[in-house]
């Protein structure tokens, strides 16, 4: 395909052609979230023409599921939405041959790895382990918009499974677990004045000096978790104070978000930042734990040994924690630097679509 | 005057009756800044009505000038804007006999003051020294609108006078000079990362750990000058920091108001500042220099006689600092609380306009 190609936005995919020519396709369909139908019509569409599959369709989550009666069955989800244009699309390639780019947005997070679960879902027609393929929508934004997290609240029973696994990019490396975030505000009151009479008030943002210095002092966690080395973060991610120029700011909030390893839940997450931030006024304002790896489970090690290479720690919160709230071991695993997801030059290197292809099909065809 | 009387706005002004009733029509012509035209010109035919006056009007500026001859002249000078109303109009009287408080916009800052300096006008025909009255507009918002900058600039001779006095309230008692003001902000950079991986990012707002620490511990000065002692301050006024819950800021600004004494000018000022950043990007948003009391200069002497009480120094950056700039020595002195101005519950006791108008009076007739 050379450099220069200008695909026409695709009307039907093909599953059974070319992995990357359908990573390059799936790009070209628009889908930023809030705007994924035409994208999942194609999938769905797509998908009922093979007929080992049975397809469900649920607002604009699609579901592919086969029937063999194994003893086990394995999800294996990606979402088809993507964050904002950043004046990349279509897709183009760039370099040759084994070091072929794809760029355009979402190639990275995360249409490669949907590419890869489409075609593995077409070509694997008698699976050793019956397979879930989940399709979703809005994983880019608010989490009572994602389609996975509607599913699992709505009709969970499609989403039962031994295991599970994830297919954002993760480099074409198993990435277990996921670290857990919680964002804590911590609130600093003083009291208002002239700044030319700045003695009769009482600085709010010179508190937030005490606040500041515990977070440079502070020596986050590197933990092991079955097996696999969490490294923890503490962080403020905003700070606001001040009335104006010639006023003693009477409030000043520093926001901090603590990145936690999943050997904590949210009450222990919250019991540390108290201790952290002992005698200061701290508010929890959102949280989200973080997923076990399970790697140890019986279900992963099949599949750690069909894709090889050496699992590591998630440390980004992704969705697996959502298999994990509900008791399914789960591993992030697809094609792409999660570095560049969201990026401008956001692209996946063709070789690592490739290569997850394969390895799906050993694990899934025994 | 009842408690509940409710006046209608004034038509023309009486500057030969009682001052505080003068007062009380003043503060009834609302005249915010940049709506002063109507107030001005109510002044303006006031003091045309008085033969010993030469009245002369530039925008909404109003100069009345004695031409006695007289070896000596000074300026008293004083705006006719206020801050914006907060439900505190017309103006109303609590309290009785020699405890009457004139509240309503203005009333404080600084109707009260222009009161006396227009009964006083009215009254002394014949002082031992000339007198520049000068009622200013916009002396509430930025300086570029300011009337008496505008004055100073465009027609100085004006101005010219041996010593002015600026009817802003002070209690009733002298205040010496005033301070200057310096805005610098404190720039830190970082390098922005996902907190997930926070390690490989590097935190601007922790950095502004050390500017507050600074802060914290910095030890204002106390300074005489010319008899008079300034206590200064170095404060925080905004902070700013943050791109998103989950990224590492790679920017955050603390806002620092230096209040100095007026033995430091700008570039003592700046230099200073600069000592107590060493290490940071410290760039000067504005200063304002302060004013030196000038009590020491002959022109003051009779003031201090007439006026008595013990002069205080003033921490507040008012106009007299521009007189100051012209050479001018200048002192602010009027009736009112200083801290009560711009409050909602402005107001101005009776008996500090009255004791103003006769120090006034004592002073010019000699």
């Amino acid at each position: 395909m050379p450099n220069d190609a200008s695909p026409t936005v695709p009307t039907a995919l093909d599953l059974t052609g070319d992995v990357v020519a359908l990573t390059r396709a799936l790009v070209d369909v628009e889908s930023v979230s809030g705007n994924e139908q035409p994208l999942a019509d194609l999938v769905e569409q797509a998908l009922r023409r093979h007929d080992h599959l049975t397809v469900l369709r649920d607002g604009n989550v699609v579901l592919a599921r086969t029937e063999t009666g194994a003893p086990e069955r394995v999800v294996i989800a990606g979402h088809i939405d993507t964050v904002p244009l950043a004046g990349n699309l279509p897709s183009w390639i760039e370099g040759e041959g084994e070091d072929q780019l794809v760029y355009g947005r979402g190639s990275c997070d995360m249409k490669s790895g949907v590419a890869v679960q489409l075609s593995v879902a077409a070509a694997c027609e008698r699976p050793v382990r019956d397979v879930t393929w989940v399709f979703y929508d809005n994983e880019e934004v608010e989490a009572e918009r994602n389609g996975l997290n509607r599913i699992a609240r709505t009709r969970p029973e499609l989403l039962a499974g031994d295991f599970a696994v994830l297919c954002e990019p993760s480099g074409a490396g198993i990435e277990g677990g996921c670290q857990g975030t919680m964002r804590v505000e911590v609130e600093l009151r003083g009291r208002a004045a002239h700044s030319a009479r700045s003695w009769m008030g009482e600085n709010a943002v010179h508190a937030a000096a005490g606040v500041l210095g515990r977070l440079v002092d502070y020596a986050p966690r590197q933990v092991e978790v079955e097996g696999l080395t969490y490294r923890e973060g503490l962080n403020a991610v905003d700070i606001r104070g001040g009335i104006a120029g010639n006023v003693i700011p009477d409030r000043c909030v520093v926001a901090v978000n603590y990145r936690f390893a999943p050997d904590r839940d949210a009450a222990a997450a919250e019991a540390h930042l108290r201790a952290v931030f002992a005698g200061y006024d701290l508010t929890v304002v959102d949280v989200a734990e973080g997923a076990r790896p399970g790697l140890d489970q019986p279900a992963a090690a099949a599949f750690l040994a069909a894709v090889g290479g050496e699992p590591r720690a998630k440390f980004g919160w992704t969705d697996v924690a959502r298999f994990s709230a509900m008791g399914i071991p789960a591993v992030n695993y697809g094609p792409g630097d999660p570095s560049k997801a969201h990026a401008d030059d956001e692209f996946c290197p063709a070789a690592e679509i490739r290569s997850c292809r394969e390895a799906l099909l050993r694990w899934l065809q025994g």
